[in-house]
């Protein structure tokens, strides 16, 4: 059983804050400070250009997948690390796309974090296909033979709303339809099982849940079934099959492989390696318990003390991801004197005030402390100030 | 006038050795491992999420991209940093065709680097554009009113030959054609004006010549001329007008930011913007023509004492990069033994001992030493030894 009061110990968490915002940028591992600074000095300041045989540069990609794999639910050799987050859907989305020639349509939803639509009007434009993005829960009934790619994000970065991936899959699956799941929100948030459903492919960033730091690399999955098959569009010198040939031709590389594009970010890879050190021995499904209790707990104790507040997540835990969001008209001003009371979680205009749980380093006493803190400032002339200041910010 | 012993000073070099390596990576400025160190634990770790605003996280890529902009004839504001050269490659490259959209020829050269034409390939696939690629000396005679894009390193990897920048572009222009140079072995090594020339679009890489570290950041540049008109084919999430108002639909920024993709890699790039500390005061032409001091002077000595190696390089200073390469049909066995007496190079297949001159911390002891090790790896058996190690190895 892990005991989640040892892996708090395991962050850099100054004293005086609660920090409800590893939705957003999980807080510094320890390791990845030490391993960093470690690698510059050993590896890229004493190994120079052997760093990449020697320290296994070229290999990190990899490596550092199969072990985000394990919190996915997908098995190793089956992640690849690197590029962002909206390239990685760029890819995904693109492959998908080539396996279903005849069809295009892609079908999304406006739950979905604006960028993924963003690179899937790109892909849409330049090839002609059709995106249609309805509302989350219209997305099942939208499912039919002309759609050529499901594209969802499983956990709303607004309303922390949890798509049921198994059923949609399932659903897809019957209408000869591939998946693809943005997991921003779900690696390291919930309990994730791509093998188990049957998706087709996935993608995630590491920097929210996974504490891999501000723009960590990103990861990408594609089930074994189509990896072989999958057209890489961005045809990079990692992706080749044998990139030290120098061939002039490219041939993609086996498998997941082929997913990577340039040279790995070895610093950042360095960096998210050591953050999730921190996962070794977490059972998945007691990081989940935690996460539904104290999300319970918070919302139990915000309507019970503020009810100028209304719950904007689900209130079924099973709805719901590792977050919980309320609505204020002046949420922004709320927010602000939270934060100035220490209490850290973060605005999404318009009304939007979202606090995100990790069980690794948040426990009950957080939750009681924003509870206590968000009436307070509520109960206060505190966030007519803060508005009043930004009000006169804004003119 | 820039004093090249006191830049070697700030990098750290193992005194053992001879490093002739840093067209491949580039080694550790002293600056870059104390502000990574400084960054997590200042930054990341004591302001978390603040640190997007508080530390400039989000603006990074264009204050490090102004400071790269200085370093390649190019102005402040036209130069944005991220993710991979082959990422950028693959936006410049898409960008440059869409602005040509009645042509549909891609030129190139056998002298690029192969994961060029790997991105060029795939886009001409996707496009339904050709691809031709000719010996770097039948560059100019091809240029003609089909072509849309004309792309090239401009310093070839294996020889060091450069190509004449300012010619090409030139007679690409009249002929309509837009030019996109790949400067991975240019900046921080030769004296590139981008906009002297008046080409259009630059890409380049961080981790050679300007020491960023490996799998650091590349950079991209548009022509003010274009970059309202580029149209980017990565529609990322960094690229939009208003990323914070998390509209639904694309619209990209405005100029160069538009070529941002996902979230910047705060670690790396801050690591790259502590390297590029060292290149404050340097003057390009002093550093070029120290640059042409080291390789003329290797030339000599390795042509005095090395009979048995081939000179694979442009002989003329002016049509070379600052890398010397040469010729052995046992080149790998060769550089073993070289690297094993502490000077280290590099060896690309089949036959090529390739030579870089970073003049920032290489000096005449670097050139003499390097051909004295030369000159007694070759006059030995210990070549051989090595060669038979290796065939060993592989049978």
């Amino acid at each position: 059983m892990t005991d989640f009061s040892q892996t708090r110990a395991l962050f850099h968490l100054p004293d005086s804050i609660t920090y409800l915002d590893g939705n957003s940028l999980g807080p510094l591992p320890l390791a990845a400070r030490d391993r960093v600074a470690r690698m510059m000095g050993e590896e890229w300041g004493n190994m120079l250009i052997g760093g990449w045989n020697q320290a296994g540069w070229y290999t990190q990609p990899r490596r550092v997948g199969d072990r985000i794999a394990g919190l996915i639910g997908a098995g190793p050799g089956q992640v690849v690390m690197g590029d962002t987050l909206s390239i990685k859907v760029y890819q995904a989305l693109s492959a998908a796309l080539s396996l279903r020639p005849e069809r295009r349509v892609i079908l999304s939803d406006s739950g979905n974090f604006p960028s993924d639509l963003y690179v899937a009007q790109g892909i849409a434009r330049s090839r002609d296909a059709d995106l249609r993005v309805v509302a989350p829960g219209e997305v099942a009934g939208m499912i039919g033979p002309e759609v050529a790619v499901l594209m969802l994000t499983e956990v709303d970065y607004r309303t922390g709303r949890r798509h049921d991936m198994a059923a949609l899959t399932a659903r897809a699956h019957e209408n000869g339809v591939l998946t693809l799941w943005d997991l921003a929100h779900s690696a390291g948030a919930v309990d994730v099982d791509l093998l188990g459903v049957g998706a087709d492919f996935a993608v995630g960033c590491t920097y929210k849940y996974l504490n891999g730091g501000p723009g960590a690399p990103a990861f990408i999955w594609v089930n074994p079934r189509h990896a072989e098959r999958a057209q890489p569009s961005l045809q990079g010198w990692m992706g080749h099959a044998a990139p030290f040939d120098f061939d002039r031709d490219y041939q993609p590389a086996a498998g997941i492989e082929r997913m990577r594009v340039g040279t790995p970010p070895v610093i950042a890879l360095t960096a998210l390696d050591a953050a999730l050190d921190v996962w070794d021995g977490v059972d998945m499904a007691a990081l989940r318990a935690r996460s539904i209790t104290l999300g319970q707990r918070f919302i139990a104790g915000v309507e019970a003390r503020c009810p100028q507040l209304e719950l904007h997540s689900p209130r079924d835990p099973a709805r719901r991801g590792s977050q919980v969001s309320f609505r204020h008209a002046s949420a922004f001003a709320v927010m602000q004197a939270l934060i100035a009371n220490g209490v850290i979680g973060d605005f999404r205009a318009p009304d939007v005030l979202r606090f995100g749980f990790a069980p690794l380093y948040n426990g009950i006493e957080d939750v009681d402390r924003a509870v206590d803190t968000l009436a307070m400032v509520l109960g206060s002339a505190m966030w007519q100030r803060a508005e009043f200041h930004r009000r006169g910010d804004v003119t």
